[in-house]
């Protein structure tokens, strides 16, 4: 039996009553209702409605600051500081995205950093964020649960610390690339936890150094880099610049936010934003970016393979198919989301 | 028979007396020298003494401007585009690298990219150069030729598009990551058909996917990205923000500099240097990073791993030695020096 198609705009309003009746203000709730529909939207299945759950408990365990004072504590021309006052990731980030691209008008480039800010869904949500204004997103974060460690290294120091490029073409969709620093997201484990399916071998091993597919087991293990060592390394300094610099958790001062529900994560994430319009005109940065687009998709294939995607571009045309039919939500996941409403006395998503 | 051990200083003056021969102003000989020199010593031998000789044959071809007019050629308080007109990669960057610290210490945070230029050396000669200004180094190049298809694609569109990143740390090395986007750089398959030794496999395939292990044969196949449609994306959007961000060359219009002398390049390169003193103290954000190198450093190990590295501790740990014991270049190497030596008409290097 197919899954139920859900129109975004209703799983958009489940969340947003979710989220208010958790006691955040209504626009605020709003804000991260509409950034969570717009990462399930996108095909981001990690991190977009599967999240409302865990964060309603972290919400009532205390652990989310409803109403933060979301503040600017250091300021340059080109760059600034966000204390996120333990919010809600995504209106934390939503923050920081407007002040880099209103910065990146008047310099260029610009740089936001945030602490004290939390788990903000898919990392291209922010870098995307530019591509309104014509600009190139960045977008780096440290992890809220460590799965990594240093190579050759048992304990795990590191999160899978993603990193998002968004580049905005012409009459082609934007070049946005969205990789966590691992060979698998633990969020993509996760996913295939709750769908009760098996992990390819390569994602995990386990402290002995052997596969681990079975995702129910994924704590008995860690996830694997890309490139061995230097998938460490982009780990380590995506780190460095998201979290250590603004004075955010890293290393061994990471909260597992699966296991930890109260303890503020001082959550740090960065978010670049360049203007093409500061290195000449835009329209013609945009041909060139079309022109290598169609070069890459027209490039000769190897046996086997029917089509060569762009980065972002199976996402896109998620994105399309998504708002065009509803989003199929997994039938585990309609579950837990019926319980929520229940706990919280809101209609539930089938009466949304 | 070990290899003669030479003095850094002495390949220094050998590199820049064959340039200024070559034709470059005294002093821009001497520059790059030094930063071929550096190269050499930290480790990075398929980006050090090894480039001369091709340098050389591109000069006398007339491939590359031995005096050129580097201008700035769009400017914002946070960034600058600079125009190499066809120079040594090494002076269009140190001098792009040089603003970008100037303009980070007024902006914050100062991204400046460069087309017309050419190969620079390996990319964290320039992101270590913020280290002396205790600021942070982010380094951006579109490589010199194409070794990579696009993911499940044939034809080479990329380059091995580097990355580096250095992190000023306090009493603990600089981090320093370095990294190709493909499991190996291309300059390390040179080094190795130098050194006549195979690659290991993953490092290659041919046109039929099979590994290929032969570096004398690495023009029959293609690199292999790291973490597969990963490091396909990273190498592509390196690009756009290192080459077609700056209306430098990308995709087909990458000149091979192996096959083609006389053509300008159009090389694109992109420093992005962000100040830690605009986020707080620098001090307590030196001590963080001292702090998080140590925790990685004393994890529990996987059995057979005696030491784990943090990223640019093997090339700080060779630069001592190099710089104490001198440098080993190997017998081919010396080889072609001593012929450049009496093409050129100076003295050989054992004679410098």
């Amino acid at each position: 039996m197919p899954e139920p198609r859900i129109a975004p705009a209703r799983v958009c309003r489940f969340i947003h009553a979710a989220l208010e009746r958790l006691g955040l203000p209504a626009e605020d709730a709003l804000t991260v209702a509409r950034l969570m529909t717009q990462a399930e939207v996108q095909g981001s299945d990690g991190h977009g409605v599967i999240r409302l759950v865990p964060y309603a408990r972290r919400i009532r365990a205390g652990g989310v600051n409803v109403r933060p004072h979301i503040r600017i504590a250091k300021e340059k021309p080109a760059m600034a500081l966000l204390d996120g006052d333990n919010g809600m990731g995504h209106l934390v980030m939503q923050k920081a995205t407007q002040i880099a691209i209103a910065k990146a008008r008047q310099c260029g480039v610009a740089w936001v950093g945030a602490r004290a800010s939390n788990h903000a869904g898919p990392a291209s949500l922010y870098a995307r964020m530019a591509l309104e204004h014509d600009m190139v997103g960045v977008y780096y974060a440290v992890g809220n649960a460590n799965h990594l460690p240093p190579w050759g290294g048992l304990d795990m120091l590191l999160s899978t610390n993603p990193v998002a490029v968004a580049v905005p073409a012409g009459e082609e969709p934007p070049v946005v690339l969205d990789m966590a620093t691992t060979v698998a997201a633990y969020g993509k484990v996760k996913a295939r936890a709750q769908r009760g399916e098996p992990m390819p071998e390569g994602w995990m091993i386990d402290r002995q150094g052997q596969p681990l597919t079975d995702p129910k087991r994924a704590e008995e293990g860690f996830l694997l880099p890309i490139g061995g060592y230097k998938g460490y390394g982009l780990a380590l300094v995506i780190g460095l610049l998201a979290g250590t610099l603004n004075g955010a958790a890293m290393g061994s001062e990471v909260i597992d936010f699966n296991h930890d529900d109260t303890t503020p994560t001082n959550t740090g994430q960065a978010i670049l934003v360049i203007d093409p319009d500061a290195f000449g005109e835009v329209a013609e940065f945009k041909a060139r970016v079309d022109k290598l687009v169609r070069e890459m998709r027209a490039s000769e294939r190897l046996p086997g393979v029917e089509r060569i995607w762009l980065p972002g571009e199976q996402s896109h045309e998620k994105r399309i198919a998504n708002e065009r039919d509803g989003l199929a939500l997994s039938a585990p996941l309609r579950t837990q989301l019926d319980s929520l409403a229940r706990e919280l006395a809101i209609p539930p998503l089938a009466d949304t």
